[in-house]
């Protein structure tokens, strides 16, 4: 079995965060409320790990306003396609190991 | 996207537990010198991860003596077995998802 286990973020290792960028590599952008809805966690669970992602720089936050209301959107940024590619290559590995 | 975040296993979600899964899963037992050497992790590091896959009951241990030195060596319980297949499936959902 050849896995570079070390090659795996720890940023992603964490199923929320995982799910947040499962999420927004599909999506050019999501809000709040529908990262909320597509990965069912509070809004204290979703605001801790966005921040994580943020620090990180692997997402990006926009404010804008929408009919007069705050928006925030979340997207990926750059940095963060590459290192969520490499992270998905290293479990596809695992996977592939098993079978 | 279809996928059930929730269905990871929180026991798999560090790195070095899913390189000791993925390790047991195609090996029928290691000690802990090989899983040591396959993981490139520091013995304290390896330790505190077999003992929480162990309380999971994920991984039992098995000590016997090899040319009169004690040996301890590990392997996948049933439980733990399908646990990491559930928790593999879900991340080959994911992958597949960003296809």
């Amino acid at each position: 079995m050849n896995v570079s286990f070390e090659d795996l973020h720890k940023a992603f290792e964490n199923r929320v965060r995982l799910g947040i960028m499962s999420a927004l590599a599909v999506n050019d952008s999501l809000d709040f409320t529908s990262l909320k809805e597509f990965l069912e966690v509070t809004d204290g669970n979703l605001a801790t790990h966005i921040k994580k992602l943020e620090q990180e720089g692997f997402v990006e936050v926009e404010k804008s306003f929408i009919d007069n209301k705050p928006n925030t959107s979340y997207s990926m940024t750059q940095t963060g396609k590459k290192a969520f590619e490499e992270h998905l290559a290293v479990l596809e590995q695992i996977i592939k190991s098993q079978q």
